[in-house]
């Protein structure tokens, strides 16, 4: 044992040794951040507080208008670009809607008309946002002062998401080297811009399918592949290129600015989603964001203290959706009333009729801290990506009822892991909610395959916080990482596929074939004729 | 300063934990290795040190002809299997001749014939070998005591090196969990079995050709692949698919055994290789096998501390080839006699009659401290792997004289950075050998840009060693990794590179054109039928 303890230590002195070079040498570096609001900042928040804990000064940008980014003097410096927008939109009342409109559309309740009504209120949504987006970066390099102060700056990193690639933008205006905090871009998922994605076995984001499909299922992802296209080409793509257009003197396009990224640090890893290639540049984080469970408030204590053996139940469907109808609000009320566990509600509209005693509504809950309590035994989740992680990690089991984006996909993963149960919105009434919930309850299977992904999701040789930190800290320390990223992005589409080659290939063949055959037919014919002179 | 060196602190603490649980769980689980012979040998035996070292319990499977694989019972069992081999052809002898026709055809001074004559006898001694080595694993398979010992044992993983292919049948009839010491296999290079490899900027290996290639280029790179894919098909294919066909059932084959793999520790990384595609069950441990430099014998420090400021130069060509024609060993000997440098030299031929006092010939040398000096200048190679990395290593400039197999493809990739001069074959005379030495020696650039590969190299979160421990027991301890791997490979050709769908989606779209055409015409002539008529 004492051995063991030996080489134990020794190997711990090695990684002391290699970790204190970089943290010497990459002591009071500046970092210019440039996020995205909403849950996507919470996301960045642990990056910088990390960064922060190893003593770099971070610069974070925001927009006026921003609703989660608020100013911490104590952890970043805030740059306020003021983006002209007064008033926020009603993002949630547009969600609200669509969320209703699907749940009818699924149920065959609604034309095929809304349905195109729909499907194109989404994509002017979608297209809305990054034209905002663009008009405040048009803003930020218009602003001479703003850029000159941003290059005497000197920073040594430019860190983004570009779930909103604005950002990217920005930091290929300043020449900084550029690390990625991502897995959403423009036009779907960030690996499409960067790693070979075979559609006969990697699922386009928002086709539900998983990556082993039958014919038709390849045939739809097929089909999925090339409304991302659309959506890049028309919908999205076209405010980015005006911007590349007018501030740049290349010819160059936004998908081309993110693969110079130097590092993309994914939020996901191969616990959570299915194998599939990669590049050398791409670093894995999934689950950063989780940490151990802290104590819950002394009453939220209590109440879980009262479910006795048979545990509790936390209900959460996202920060987007405060409510569900009131109708659907009644009847999961009244599943929950029948149960012998505690349940945590987040629900923000009116309080259902059907309300039992064993059930608290809350505004917010400490999710990550109640998902980490020895007594809880399944989670209702929309299946928001940062949720499923922390699912995964404190290997609690998942009743997932998905509403928008990501969220279908990132169920389906654990679904198909035997972890998870889906229950799409069109199913969603009372009986189909009580059954699916008593399975995940009363079927161990979905426990014990959930402790499975959550040890094997613990089960790494760097935790993914600090693999992201010590990434950052690579590029800052090696002024970028161009040895890891190929360049073969930049070859037209014919000469990246060989089309080029094959072609030149089967021609050159071609006239081979036919001269050697032409020369063998004139051989032929001249014996044959010299055979009849001779004849004659 | 206080805080820092705390913070460094806690994370050590986090990783102590961390790495503690693996240790904990791993103890005392049975490896069964099944290695290759040679340089190969030494490489494994690496990772058997440091298993070892880890309390595992490991057994080797040697042949009985075996040169390199000695038993060693402290640190593994050894199952010595008779091969039936009496003597041990003259490996050695075929590569000095076949070095010494190619020196001949590069210089143009041979005809066509003997340069056919040289790849068919390539070929067929790369058969033989492949065809001795299943037959050795026909020999094991068929002796039923020996396999019921093997069962038996219930071994917790099965580590083979692919470059002999056979190990891996091995491991499939044991159906042990399987983890890869492997760069090359059966044909060619590992990557190009589980990783998309596009033709466009993979350069094949032999092909001499790095990441950025010109249209023609291309071409040659296609051609080469054809030559690997006629290799895999015809040369060595072959004696696996027999020993396939007689001992399983399915209808396998040796790539498909390959794809089944575990893990995959390739003996690369990005400092050395180009960037490229992965996959998430490889694990690149380049320069797993470097160490620092322990102090020289005596004598040796002494002979190298004599060189005063010019410090010294080391000479070896790698274990295959002792000596060089006798007419190059002395114009060699007549450049280094000339130098300010000491030089050690391994050199097994007739003492050149040219050398002069400041050289000193070996019969071996203890390559990895020579490199780690601090008085080295320079090193003459013939770019083998092990070689290569350890100059990396160490940052140690590279003038290369590459003979065959992988060694220009290595030496190019280190070239391309600005690290190393190659000296092909074909220039080798005492002239270009004493410009180009004297460039690597006295252009700065060439240690400065070896040195910036030697820190990226060293810059990684796990050291390679570590790494390839850690995925080894993670495989013991998960019961393997198939979360890590795609199924992609069972599909056929046709659907994996969705020309099936392609197909589909194109017929379907002509018949919708086709059909909406027709009926466009239809109505048309209908409306002038009837204008017609209304007119007559």
């Amino acid at each position: 044992m004492n051995s063991v303890l030996h080489k134990r230590q020794s190997s711990i002195v090695g990684l002391f040794l290699a970790l204190s070079v970089f943290v010497l040498s990459c002591e009071s570096s500046k970092v210019l951040v440039y996020p995205v609001d909403g849950s996507h900042w919470v996301n960045m928040k642990v990056l910088i507080e990390a960064l922060h804990s190893k003593g770099h000064n971070i610069t974070v940008i925001r927009s006026s208008s921003s609703l989660y980014l608020k100013e911490e003097p104590s952890l970043f410096t805030t740059i306020t670009v003021n983006d002209g927008i007064d008033g926020i939109d009603d993002v949630g009342g547009f969600f609200v809607e669509y969320l209703s409109n699907m749940m009818k559309i699924q149920r065959g309740e609604a034309s095929i008309l809304t349905f195109l009504k729909v499907q194109v209120d989404f994509f002017y949504m979608i297209s809305h946002a990054h034209y905002l987006s663009c008009n405040t970066m048009s803003k930020i390099i218009e602003d001479k002062e703003l850029i000159k102060r941003l290059q005497d700056e000197q920073y040594d990193l430019f860190l983004t998401d570009p779930a909103m690639t604005a950002g990217v933008v920005l930091g290929r205006y300043l020449k900084l080297p550029l690390v990625l905090n991502a897995r959403w871009i423009t036009s779907g998922e960030g690996h499409f811009a960067i790693a070979p994605s075979p559609l006969s076995y990697i699922p386009v984001p928002g086709s539900g399918l998983s990556d082993q499909m039958t014919f038709f299922q390849r045939v739809k992802n097929s089909l999925f592949y090339a409304v991302t296209l659309f959506q890049e080409k028309f919908v999205v793509g076209p405010h980015y290129k005006a911007l590349c257009d007018k501030y740049f003197d290349e010819d160059c396009d936004i998908v081309s600015f993110l693969q110079e990224a130097d590092i993309w640090l994914m939020r996901l890893d191969f616990v959570f989603d299915f194998p599939r290639p990669t590049m050398p540049n791409v670093v894995y984080m999934g689950g950063f964001q989780c940490k151990p469970a802290k104590p819950l408030p002394e009453d939220l204590e209590a109440f879980v203290q009262s479910s006795g053996e048979h545990g509790f139940i936390i209900m959460s469907l996202g920060t987007l959706v405060d409510s569900l109808p009131a109708d659907t609000a009644d009847e999961i009320a009244a599943v929950f009333a029948k149960l012998p566990q505690k349940v945590i509600w987040r629900h923000l509209g009116p309080k259902p009729s059907t309300l039992g005693n064993n059930t608290l509504l809350v505004n917010w809950m400490p999710q990550n801290n109640l998902l980490g309590h020895s007594k809880i035994k399944a989670f209702v989740a929309h299946g928001g990506t940062n949720g499923v992680q922390e699912a995964i990690y404190h290997g609690v089991p998942v009743l997932g009822i998905p509403l928008f984006f990501d969220q279908f996909d990132n169920l389906m993963r654990i679904q198909a892991k035997g972890a998870a149960k889906i229950l799409e919105l069109s199913q969603l009434d009372g009986q189909t909610f009580e059954q699916m919930l008593l399975e995940v309850l009363n079927d161990d299977s979905y426990r014990t395959n959930m402790q499975r992904l959550s040890s094997l999701h613990r089960d790494q040789p760097v935790k993914p916080l600090d693999s992201a930190v010590f990434w950052i800290e690579y590029v800052m320390r090696n002024k970028g990482a161009p040895h890891l990223r190929t360049k073969a992005y930049r070859m037209p589409w014919y000469s990246y596929h060989s089309v080029d080659v094959t072609l030149f290939l089967l021609s050159t063949a071609a006239v081979l074939t036919f001269t050697t055959v032409a020369f063998i037919r004139w051989v032929c014919c001249r014996a044959c004729g010299k055979r009849k002179v001779k004849n004659e």
